[in-house]
């Protein structure tokens, strides 16, 4: 089982090389993180921007060009539209933003015709997977950046994904909390209800490979002590391996206070369409854009 | 101005003994919080339970009984009451809840006849200030405990509830960041609608005494660096000093994240009432507990 983000870069290289494709990678923070990934054996990258600004960069960072396979497109959403493309034509085996907005890049996995979506009702979402120096394990969340305030099904789906994650991790049981503000069921609070029902879901095998307790608190989830003061039985609490927000906005404060206040640092794709997506941002350290690619990668049919 | 908690102990024993009335204090936790602000001399208290049990706890801890005014009673919610009613009687300055559940505590409080609260439409909620290692100030915090979902009032009431705590603090000209999950102003998310409006109504005068700004992510209200990249001007990123939560669950989780992930202390109290009011809980450390008393104490008018 993969208990450190480093590990996800040996599984990667151990898996073998997957193909990724970036969109409008015409930037350093794209073309240096998919080198570094190169360099490492766990990825070969086709870069779909505009050639001559791509060779510019890969000049000024000191990268050989030769290592990528180039593909022009200087129009910033038809490159995230080809790069989609290039993945559907089975040339690629997923997918990174590069200079792209994320409401482009966006549009083009999700266009009915033409993107990423498979059959049916699926639900685009986002897995991080964190290390927290303070935390005795990797935890596996979702969602903290794409669905702002996902609703009962999305969160059935959030759960699955967390879950499917934690396999690729290489963890056959993970435990998941889903967390709310307290760990009572107020039925006057949707996170605590939802969170109850999605956890008798776990428990009548309705959503399998896990052992699913909910609502929780986030002290409970992932502090024995917590759980002990608060005379809390929970096969889950204070050994939590999947964390499912309630909201966006309360993943998104756990992200940024992880990883500002308390040193985190983490891997994260967007999950739900046919292949992973990696969604960096410029914000995002190297660490992190390597551990993104290398988790996609690795998650990868 | 205060930028550590232990200054506000300080600040407490300079401006004065203030009397403190402990509701149901039956239990080692309360007794042992009260004892150590009495001895650091910020306190006098009363302690409404049943006296036998209080007896017996002191001298258990090898405490002093005659450090107390002590009250029977013995019932729960009658104890909680009783307090309530000491403080309406002038006999305490402020409150503080004992063994009694906070549902007990709170429904003292609220009591439209015998109760706590002020005239018009006062909003009952909760300040955090924490003490994060890795931040550079104090950070004042609202709602983390009392209102799971804050509407727009609501919202307007803590941003002023945790303004008027920086003064408090002794800080005129506080920042305030109304957090959400990102600094675009997405209309179709009720957290960044009202973070905008308030902070225009910051803007214009009509929230006074403070630098509003918001919507904004986590990472940009407390880290410089994350504005830079994301090129955002504002006065308040990365200095903030104060944090408006869009929810108790954002809240709860920065709560949680802070104290077990990034050795983070706090003091706490209920506020919007008549005086403020104690809250805490077994799950607090004694640092806390005194933290909160002397906040409380310091706050009292």
């Amino acid at each position: 089982m993969i208990t450190k983000l480093d590990e996800i870069i040996e599984a990667a290289k151990q898996k073998g090389k997957k193909r990724l494709v970036a969109a409008f990678a015409n930037d350093s923070h794209t073309i240096g993180a998919t080198s570094i990934a190169i360099d490492l054996g766990i990825i070969d990258a086709t870069l779909v921007g505009d050639i001559d600004t791509i060779k510019k960069v890969c000049q000024e960072e000191g990268i050989d060009v030769n290592k990528y396979t180039l593909v022009q497109e200087a129009n910033e959403q038809a490159a995230a539209n080809l790069a989609v493309k290039l993945i559907n034509e089975g040339k690629g085996d997923f997918l990174m933003k590069g200079l792209c907005t994320t409401d482009k890049y966006m549009r083009a996995i999700l266009n009915k015709e033409s993107g990423l979506m498979p059959g049916g009702k699926p639900v685009l979402s986002h897995v991080s997977v964190f290390e927290v120096p303070t935390y005795h394990k990797l935890l596996i969340t979702s969602d903290v950046a794409v669905i702002p305030a996902p609703d009962f099904k999305q969160k059935v789906a959030l759960t699955n994904y967390v879950i499917s994650t934690a396999k690729v991790l290489g963890n056959p049981k993970p435990k998941v909390a889903l967390i709310a503000a307290t760990e009572q069921v107020s039925v006057g609070m949707p996170a605590c209800v939802d969170a109850a029902i999605i956890a008798a879901m776990g428990n009548r095998g309705q959503i399998k490979g896990a052992i699913i307790d909910g609502p929780l608190a986030m002290d409970v989830a992932i502090d024995k002590e917590s759980a002990q003061i608060k005379m809390l039985t929970s096969e889950v609490a204070g050994d939590a391996d999947c964390l499912v927000w309630p909201s966006n906005e309360a993943g998104n404060v756990f992200y940024k206070t992880a990883t500002k206040f308390a040193g985190a640092e983490l891997a994260a794709m967007v999950v739900g369409a046919k292949v992973p997506c990696v969604l960096s941002s410029r914000g995002d350290s190297t660490k992190t854009k390597t551990y993104s690619i290398a988790l996609a990668a690795l998650s990868c049919k």
